[in-house]
């Protein structure tokens, strides 16, 4: 394997990049530094096509004891290094979707490994405890180093869970509970509210909602799904809570040449929100909280601007509604900040921010105020996983000590720029190219060209997601330099010269 | 510590069990074998009272950030062994509870150190994958030792996820999609369900319902607290469904002695079930499925009969429901055999098993007619994690080799047999002992009494949890031998003996 890691550096990646050669621009990279030589790959490989044949043998025998049918191909993540993800077969791929958007700082990083190799490590992977009632000795530290050192800007409260899903549902949980409490004024349930609500009645079990919005994704379990609408294939055949769904804006891209219509858009949709917020509340089923992401991920990649964000916050506060930002997918960096919401420039941009994904452990931040006035209301058997939180304070660790969010900010800008370059020179093919930090994405002329853009760049070496209907996103990994971004748009290049 | 472990085994142990002198049985125990000995503790050994100082301490600074009034004490995992938990104040105590039953076979299983040492195993803990798309090679075989090999019967297929709430949840939407197919005659959606799920409404997110049983407990997130209903603190504020909840049997116990009484109320509450699925078939809210744990746990340790089981079965079959049976907490090996469910002789037990706790990763078992029809309906991130599979995997491997199934019915015998002693002796304090295996309850006579049992107990170094009004439940690790059995008893004895 040794001769397979990038230890001639730039002349090799050069001559990479030229192999390929379909007419058009041609991205060039400087040196890689020294570390991150040592370490890395030096470009994609391919060997066979994908999934290759040891691939297709294991989803077989996977095909007996589970459902198969979203399975890519297996890997082989013990070879599998920095953005290079190996495959069964011994391709290697640059890895831009990063096990959707989860992988923060690149398979099989030193420092992770070091974590697992200390002998004191070993007691938080073997015993994992019941957190909310016996944590470990550490677990206070380690929360301080870890999820509260990179704590949103007015919150300096933080919940663990096991992933998404959980936060999303706990986070509605809290909102719920806050809103009761204010609505009563104090926090003493009733005799009624006890007794009704082991029936699932009201006013124990009261109609309360979450306005969500139309393109959003939240999660998969009941109440999360209940403000998911991104695709009809999560949501199919699952009872559901009448909730109101405002839309989010549909704006154009780039967003600086078409302020003005997208300022109308925006004001159209908060106008919405208000109005729904109102008849919800007259049809017996007030708002309890708004959930929204920064940037809609699955929904294919919508953005807002600051200011909507801004004004949202501002209607929440004036009708008593909670305000939930969803970073499971935007948070921990790819944005260039930490969280995307440190974007809009507030101090107090939400009462709760839940995470995931790249935070490898789920959890949610909240205002003081949000926190469940007695124990076991938010509350399940692991609430979370310590070793995570291991894994979660070195990654934090590894970001500030290699500058990461800089990075992301170069390299975001490169790949930004290279994508509105493919666009001019591909004007049929793609449009709308988008994002901020490394968190791009790009629209294909329509579902079947992009799918079909995905597995060609696929078995060119590049590892690329989809969202939305017909939009490609980048979700690469912290650690993914202009270089990688260069290999990954000359990849892309060969691939759009095909159609066209 | 080399000083405190049990080498001078049953000496030691008989001692400790004769310093504790309150009037009444005393239980006297065979040696520890060999193995054993090495390396788990002799006996609690209790320094401060619990919490102590330094668990205090951290609490205060753990309350700066989360809420802790569910914290019992801080832990020192590291110096855990076996069946005795540490705290950070010196504390040892026999543990009867195991993190909320969920350690399967104790503290820092040399076994399961050796997994975590294994230098090929680091990857599995460091590079998290989605296990939906892009699974590691050892994926299907890993599956194979682990949850397949202990498959209920009638079932080959398995969905891990990250935790019993996820479990039960995607067993629900599994039940709804068989449901919804069945009766569509075809997996077709129309148009109209395409365009109405996107919007929360009828009938792409159709008026379907789960039947739940008071007392039963399946999860704290919104379609799982749904059918939960053991206290009022986990359901309230919380909106819900209007789903049909059919009353558990109340059973008097032991269950020898009541057998004709029994049987009656076991048929009232059969008929009410059947009364309830007609019911919310009239109000347009068909039951798609049945959900049920073999003996309700966090509700109080009540039992049903196998014949009521095998019935309940059968009325679900006669409605076309699909029958899910929750063995969160009963699962893996505690009632002495895997699965509780097996105790009930069934060939076709059931058409969903769910798990969690000691089998370490969340799931589910199901029979191949309930695989999700299309990819992505069954979906989330992470799906599982196959680290925990590595450590499932070797837990099982435990269990066989140490026959700790045996030893759990062994022990579990010794333990009831213990528990109807005590209860003989303090007929105003203790009733209804009852239990399968290791999996035992006792009832206090009022809460009040219940609580300040468990304290005391605690403070004379055996850790115990309560369930449902006034029950104390037992939830041992599957290497609770008939000496710990011992030691507990004699420790209880002097607890009960202080209320006498």
């Amino acid at each position: 394997m040794a001769s397979s890691l990038l230890s001639r550096q730039l002349a090799l990646s050069l001559q990479y990049n030229l192999r390929l050669s379909a007419p058009g621009c041609r991205f060039a990279s400087k040196a890689a530094p020294k570390t991150q030589v040592e370490f890395e790959y030096d470009g994609p490989s391919m060997k066979t096509e994908v999934p290759g044949p040891r691939s297709k043998e294991l989803a077989k025998q996977l095909g007996e004891m589970q459902n198969v049918g979203a399975i890519n191909f297996f890997c082989n993540y013990e070879e599998s290094r920095g953005n290079y993800l190996v495959d069964v077969d011994g391709n290697r791929m640059l890895d831009v979707y990063t096990q959707i958007s989860s992988i923060p700082i690149g398979y099989s990083h030193p420092s992770l490994m070091k974590v697992l190799s200390n002998p004191n490590n070993m007691s938080a992977f073997v015993n994992r405890p019941a957190l909310g009632i016996l944590p470990p000795e550490n677990f206070p530290e380690k929360l301080a180093e870890s999820l509260l050192s990179v704590s949103p800007s007015g919150m300096s409260r933080a919940q663990t869970m096991a992933c998404g899903s959980c936060s999303n549902e706990n986070a509605f949980k809290s909102m719920f509970i806050w809103y009761r409490n204010k609505e009563r004024g104090h926090n003493n349930p009733s005799e009624e509210d006890i007794r009704s609500c082991m029936i699932n009645q009201s006013p124990g079990c009261p109609n309360l909602s979450i306005l969500s919005f139309m393109g959003g994704f939240h999660g998969r379990t009941m109440g999360c799904l209940a403000t998911t609408h991104s695709k009809a294939i999560h949501k199919l055949d699952v009872p559901s809570f009448d909730w109101p769904i405002a839309p989010f804006p549909k704006l154009k891209y780039p967003l600086e040449e078409f302020t003005r219509e997208n300022a109308q858009e925006e004001a159209r949709c908060l106008e919405e929100v208000e109005d729904l917020i109102v008849q919800w509340r007259q049809k017996g089923r007030p708002v309890a909280g708004i959930i929204i992401e920064p940037i809609q991920a699955e929904g294919g990649d919508n953005h807002a601007s600051p200011d909507f964000f801004r004004k949202l916050r501002n209607i929440a506060h004036k009708h008593g509604c909670a305000f939930h930002v969803d970073e499971v997918q935007t948070g921990c960096g790819a944005t260039g900040k930490f969280w995307a919401h440190e974007h809009w420039g507030m101090e107090d941009p939400a009462d709760i921010v839940s995470f995931s994904k790249k935070m490898l452990t789920g959890g949610f931040y909240h205002k003081d105020e949000f926190q469940a006035d007695k124990p076991y209301r938010i509350f399940n058997t692991w609430m979370g996983d310590p070793s995570k939180n291991l894994l979660l304070a070195e990654v934090l660790n590894v970001i500030r000590r290699e500058n990461l969010l800089e990075e992301v900010s170069r390299s975001g800008k490169a790949l930004l720029q290279g994508l509105y370059q493919l666009q001019a020179q591909y004007p049929n093919l793609l449009s709308s190219a988008r994002g901020v930090g490394t968190f791009c994405a790009v629209d294909i002329r329509d579902e079947a060209t992009r799918n079909s853009i995905l597995i060609k760049a696929r078995d060119k070496g590049v590892l690329l997601g989809g969202c939305g209907d017909r939009s490609i996103r980048f979700r690469p990994a912290l650690v993914f330099k202009e270089y990688h971004v260069h290999i990954f748009l000359n990849v892309f290049n060969d691939v759009l010269a095909e159609y066209n």
